[in-house]
């Protein structure tokens, strides 16, 4: 595992627990479960703000929908298992009955990987870390950059293309009382509802209703 | 604005950024838009990675959905706009034609601010900041931990109480060529279908979905 990852851990703890699936469910002394999964929960917002800060550089003169877009891009199911398998995790990864193939474990375990890092070895080295072995390596921003994943644009075509009428009607949920403000949009196709999807922003709910319309075409 | 902070900033341009809305939008020398949006876009993610390791050092023993929901009590529009306002930060923003009261400008400002410290002190000065300032000063742990945000269990219970058959159907999105994994959970009462949300996990979708639910009989 050293060699894989390229520097020496100082406790290697996090590490053991980071490789660790849920289905192992291991009990350490005080009869506490170890496995990545709280790992997981810290990794994942701290790739995020790594992703967002080199993205934030890189793109000097873009604006934040572009940089939301790219960050979708890089980070997702497909991309971490991926990421994972190139670091070579399922040779160390411990499950139990299960497919490691499967599930997202490998892509949850990096995630997983990088809480262990930060808790190791702190912010600053997993961020060299993750541009250095990771995104320098695996990404390819220049194909990334053309990727269309405007499933709102496509939608239309589609409609056009059929001569079908298409509406999208978004509204806001009133009264949060807490919890994150919400858009619901509802895709008609001449007259008739199609599906509803929600969203943290107009756009979002929009897309995310675009994307389920598509799929429902099958043209996805 | 120093005194509100209560430390002396390294680069003042940063801040006068993150404390810019883009309904004033100045341009600078080369013609961009100064505007805080896309130091909302970093500040955000920061926001998320520093709240999640102080859950999961404050909650050692709680698993990570237990953080996740906490995550999600503390870092949401209703929360951010009353830190921005504890931080007075409505003295010190720049607005064009538009009530700072409204739209969020002063949680997006909020985050934007974050940002514009990660990048002036860089993560750590911004972690202690975020504790010090924010969480310990502003947060009700206490209370927080008992706030019922589980929209599934409270639709359950109202078509229980009015002898409402339920039914949550939830499928994953197959084949999504890129872009997250996604599950879509369909609510049906008597049968009829009352609504429909997706979510990054089954969990999720059919949260957002019982949150739709709920307001559509109007008792969230």
């Amino acid at each position: 595992m050293k060699n894989q990852l390229g520097f020496i851990p100082n406790s290697i703890l996090y590490y053991q627990k980071a490789l660790t699936h849920k289905s192992v469910s291991l009990k350490n002394k005080e009869g506490l479960v170890v496995s990545n999964e709280r790992l997981e929960f810290l990794g994942d917002s701290i790739l995020d703000s790594i992703i967002s800060d080199y993205l934030f550089n890189q793109y000097k003169r873009k604006d934040e929908g572009f940089l939301t877009q790219m960050r979708s891009k890089l980070v997702n199911r497909k991309s971490l298992n991926e990421i994972a398998g190139s670091l070579k995790l399922h040779k160390y990864i411990k499950v139990n009955n299960i497919s490691i193939e499967n599930n997202n474990v490998l892509g949850n375990a990096f995630e997983a990987l990088i809480g262990a890092i930060y808790l190791d070895k702190g912010y600053n080295f997993t961020r060299l870390f993750l541009i250095n072995r990771v995104i320098i390596k695996y990404y390819d921003f220049n194909f990334l950059e053309t990727v269309d994943t405007n499933f709102k644009s496509r939608l239309l075509e589609y409609t056009q293309k059929h001569k079908k009428a298409i509406l999208f009607e978004t509204r806001e949920e009133s009264s949060t009382e807490r919890g994150k403000q919400m858009f619901i949009a509802t895709v008609l196709i001449d007259s008739n509802t199609i599906c509803e999807a929600n969203g943290s922003s107009k756009k979002e709910a929009e897309q995310n209703a675009a994307k389920i319309a598509l799929r429902k075409f099958e043209i996805t």
